[in-house]
């Protein structure tokens, strides 16, 4: 391998250079694997099985730095990067306590651990900007409480509603994603099994009870103790990437509403600091919007893989553990990415009430034709009102005219209140009520 | 459409014919049509809003025939098929109270409330087979928690394992997988918003608090209020999305190795009644496992459309909306099918202990290495003990005798219980604790 | 099973009732079954290892009806259709022929011979109306050829183009699923190989030459005949995931646009007929449009499943052929049903180039920044003309003023033929010339 | 960004250091950035359209050192590299040549065509060890055309096949993976539309004729020349998409056998110099074959990405483009390591006849049960003939005897040449001549 072969995030504007990338780089999983091995040792010397002195020599051993390339290389001929890891940490520690490294362990005790730390370690960033995101959600959505706009349905003006609800919708769904990955990362396990996950060899090293092992273990590393080894048990790795690709999807959500609004004929709301053009000047593009919209659109199938990897055949499996590796690590860092970019957005995202208001008139009044139905219909019965409204909808256009103007014609609605009926602003229902019921959410 | 154009499960033989197909069918939704449709107008004579006789007219009318048909064939114009039979249920009800039919909602707040009723009527008969999964897979751990058998990774033998420990994994994985069926199924809420979400509607048809309804029609169905209108808020048919493809995953890994263990050249387990084949008279083929297999190679695709479906714009989306109603239902489908598929498969799984046992000797003793490695070091010092493995290790295939045999010609190891250390039966750990442990999980 | 597990079609309303899904119906998976069965006997007849009368029994049999709904619930024992379907019909045929049906093969001979059969059919409708919308597509982009309108790029207007640039391409994209479904559906192969694909059987029964049945069979069919048998090579089914993707994709572009151009905001374009909504009566729905983009959206996953089992371990694999089915048959019938759709929307579409042109304007003619930073630096040179654009673009918005009145306000520029370089309808570069290269492919 | 985020390939022990790796490193992507740029420059000199010393000064350039790190970075704010690589460029080639640079393109242009020939320059080992794969296994099925062996249905022995076929079946998925990236390979195109597709600015800066351009830039890279550009037109990336997941699932196909035919119960065919492990020494893993399955897990849904970036809305679509970018990538690279794994694998395949021969014997006979069913029946007539294997099936098994012997019992078959039809490797049908017109095949 070549210098050549290093990627510095070329490809991925949207999650280069972001706490989460920094903490699942090939340096952060070679960190974790580093802690992973250390804390086997540590956890050994715990219960009597290793000596207090090897524990700490493996400790301070794994603090030197390896060389990642080398064993991507190595990594190669067993399929995996412990067999090589394991190979330069011993030599590190020396003749001493070097037979105390990775002592019982199988590779996939130590890989499948370093990802659990991985994890936990990416998604700390990803919690931080989701709040971030939903606290300048609440601002939005409490700011706007009151600030009607079209409602749209199949890319068509249906009825008001509010921009604090659209953004108290939004909000919900941060929240949720918050909710579930939270949940999700406080119950991620180390892996401790050995071989084929019956803990034998610890036995064969001394153990009288082995199984106090894993717990010993997962304490040194702030991870939940595992009730089985799981090396084909793969809800840890399933549950991730259910609540990640919900993560990706609920901020795609709102990145997609913005992109939307954000259009050059709508401008309801704008970016701040829209990514420019060299060949356009005037352009300010929705870049943020974009990059978690790309997220969104890749993290679905991400999630799949994943998931397929639950049929993890015999005590491990052929191919479907090693699928997982990548995925998962693209799988946070495009959320993270995500995560970040949506808290950038949220926070800097400009409103144009006064162009909400505006486009609440592009239908002449029809975008109010629910509410007119039911009421006229309690003044003119069902059949006459729905007759003229009927009636009076393609004039509106034709004639350029509002539904309001042309209702004031019609004798028979003389005494019906019809600048309030058919003011757009005053049939935003209950999405004050709905925001602000959402937002006692915390 | 002719009756050419039905289906009747001619190629799903892993769901055709289960309660959750019955739960699932065209019947099935239209019946989750019209109870939501009956319970709308039921919430609001409730709360006030209609008269208690509309209620029970539409109610009544509700349990008519509708044709299924003739509705898929109009829903095509509007694209639901809400709307049509809006109209059929309008015109059942008569011209007293048709005007209650509906009255205030849109076809997404009925469509999305059918399907948390039929997701709910789908997953009692998946938990209910999950359940009897665990059940037998629980008999299974226990009565063969002391029953070795040879530990596989990367489809190679590596250390003995049980069979118990195995049965164990596999129910700790079914157990997982009900968990989060049945936190979901309890968490579905009902869809009300009107045709934007704001629920103004109801205030037009003359609601003081329209944030009622919602509750009120909840409780009618059996289903959770939401906080807010979801219709593009899509978490619960993520969560749904989520927890299938796990307990798809789940059953697919036991399945997976069933397949396995029942190889020609294995043996070790057998289904009951396994599938014959036309051709060849003596096939016994695995067909409850292969039936899972497929689902399980399908679920996590269909899982990845429905996340995808979360990056829903506006107010309803113009086709992520639609796209989750065929792969949704698929999923349940599938789940259903493989869940009962595990039932049967589990308490019928045939395991042959004698095949196991004899297999562990089909690496001349190479199985317990690991083991030697740890205790012959004791004896010998770790690079002797070394050695002397890799020396012997060829040996035993060139020689046709067991690695016991050979290190008993060793005179440095007379005093060590060679019987004992080379006993494959007597390396597996701390396969029965693990066992018992996961056996107390409820 | 009851009535209740039949599918008419009611959550499908984008291809129900279509061509395609009268040809993937269960009948006529029933129909092809039994013309594979037929054709399998009609070919060993050819060759002498059948009498003629057997075949024409088999035959005529095959033309009988058969109870699809027992046929399914059959299917459930062995995991395949084809076991109780061979049963009914050598009963059909009666004791003298009976023999002769399905001899020497195995089910999944039938199955995937029936399945490419289907395939054949269902690509008929789908490539008729694929080129319907061509056809129209090329009408379109002939009309509005010159019809100027703003170019889209992150959602924000760039530079001019014309909607007959837009339309050529949408229609080089149905070309190019044209061009892979037709060459697709030309190299679709019977399949016929016995129990492991060894044609041993047909020697049992006599062939001298079993090599020969295949072809035979396959000219029965009007299908290729194959190179081996493909039990587990299963590229026929991968090459029609990929030419069905490609297709939804395809069409899937258009619709994206429609679905934009169609915004309330934007009207550029509308469906004819658009659906409406029973709330909201001035509603027309790009209906159309949406049901295409649902397929889209469900397409690549499902093909994703069917490349997945290109992974179709041993001889017939026990899961990965399973998972093949319902999404082949689900792919056939999105594809068909947004065909369908393509063809309606494209020869319905309204064009509105006066909003177009109108939307040119949106910009301040800031979209021809490009167009004058290339001009003006030739009068000006670079740096000033740069700096005269950037100074001015923030004052066409904050003025409310073009960027053609605030140029002709400098004196450098007197002389410039400013009209004309600020009129967006003259910067569409080669859009004609290119949208006359993209119709001249046929 | 610190060091602390290269990837250097520690997760990716399948593609790391392999020749698709280098040709797709950010390393390999910025030189075909620049190569891009450089061509863009010539071919505007060759039409005229810039100075030849304009073309010459970008170009010399273009092969300067660019900090891919520093352009990572900055391409966060505009959503794609090309930006600052062009500030960087244009500043690097100085003022009297730096406006050319460039010129008239949009970063999509750049971005597009770099990845086009990173498509080609990876696709060339591809290519190479696909051929390498496909010899090997033309060797392995000459040698092997008569090597009999069980054929498995459903993971259960069928009837007997040959080594020789199945290494021609996975030669010929081989083929038909070489066929499909060969042809994809030739039809990459270059990209150049301008800002929005329709070469405006190209005529703005002085082209007569600027549909010329596309082609002869193509030309200065080797590519194919577009008919349109492409922006949103996204068949070439599709077209990769479909090849790859071919050849991943073609090579993931073989594989699957192998680890099925090297399980430690089988044996009949082993990797060369299979992984190790630390903790035991006896295994051999098939480690190539685990990391080409773990390629074929993840292909499809890679696949399923970029054919839902088909719906590419607008003329540059926000999302759906920058979700090709890291996907496509990653397909490169996971197709070049499998088939390196493939060529190395096949190379290297031990291939156990004896094994195979002994297991043919496993089913105590009735593995020929197909056979005897059929030549019995001319003997005894159909019914009889089914009758007497159907007793006698389970009577081998009991008493531990072979079918052939328990059927010599009988006297009604003393004529009948028993020893020559009870033997399996009799039975092998059409299989040597399947074989060699596979071979045939080039």
């Amino acid at each position: 391998m070549t210098a050549d072969q290093f990627d510095a995030g070329l490809l991925a504007p949207g999650w280069t250079g972001s706490r989460a990338a920094t903490a699942t780089s090939d340096a952060a999983y070679l960190r974790a694997l580093l802690d992973a091995e250390a804390a086997l040792t540590r956890a050994q010397a715990v219960l009597g099985l290793a000596p207090a002195a090897a524990a700490t020599a493996v400790t301070e051993a794994a603090e030197s730095d390896f060389d990642v390339r080398s064993l991507a290389e190595r990594a190669r001929s067993g399929g995996n990067p412990v067999i090589p890891l394991v190979a330069d940490l011993t030599k590190t520690v020396g003749p001493e306590f070097g037979p105390y490294v990775h002592r019982g362990a199988t590779s996939q005790d130590i890989l499948d651990t370093a990802t659990m730390l991985v994890a936990v370690r990416a998604l700390e960033p990803v919690l931080a900007d989701l709040d971030r995101t939903q606290r300048a959600l609440a601002r939005l959505a409490a700011d706007h409480r009151d600030t009607p706009m079209p409602g749209r349905t199949l890319t068509q003006h249906a009825v008001p509603t509010t921009f604090g609800l659209k953004a108290a919708g939004w909000r919900s769904l941060v929240l949720d994603a918050r909710d579930r990955v939270s949940a999700v990362r406080d119950s991620l396990p180390a892996q401790l099994g050995g071989a084929a996950g019956t803990l034998a060899a610890f036995t064969a090293y001394g153990a009288e009870d082995a199984t106090a092992l894993p717990a010993a273990y997962a304490r040194e590393l702030g991870l939940r103790a595992p009730l089985l080894p799981w090396h084909t048990l793969r809800t840890p790795v399933a549950d991730l990437a259910g609540c990640l690709a919900l993560t990706a999807g609920a901020l795609g959500k709102a990145a997609a509403d913005v992109l939307t609004l954000s259009r050059t004929e709508i401008g309801e709301v704008a970016e701040t600091g829209g990514g420019g053009s060299s060949a356009m000047p005037h352009k300010a593009n929705p870049v943020r919007s974009t990059l978690i919209g790309a997220a969104a659109q890749r993290a679905p199938q991400l999630a799949a893989t994943l998931y397929g990897s639950l049929v993890a055949p015999d005590e491990r499996p052929a191919g479907a553990w090693h699928a997982e590796w990548e995925p998962l690590r693209d799988l946070l860092r495009l959320v993270g990415g995500a995560a970040r970019d949506a808290a950038e957005l949220t926070e800097g995202l400009r409103v144009r009430a006064d162009v909400m208001r505006e486009h609440l008139g592009l239908t002449h009044g029809l975008i109010v034709s629910e509410r007119l139905s039911a009421e006229l219909s309690a003044v003119l019965g069902r059949a006459r009102a729905r007759e003229l409204l009927t009636r009076l909808a393609p004039r509106t256009f034709a004639e350029g005219r509002s539904l309001g103007e042309l209702l004031a014609d019609e004798p028979a609605l003389k005494d019906v209140p019809l600048d309030d009926l058919t003011d757009p602003a005053r049939y935003t229902g209950s999405a004050g009520a709905l925001t602000d019921r959402a937002l006692e959410r915390r």
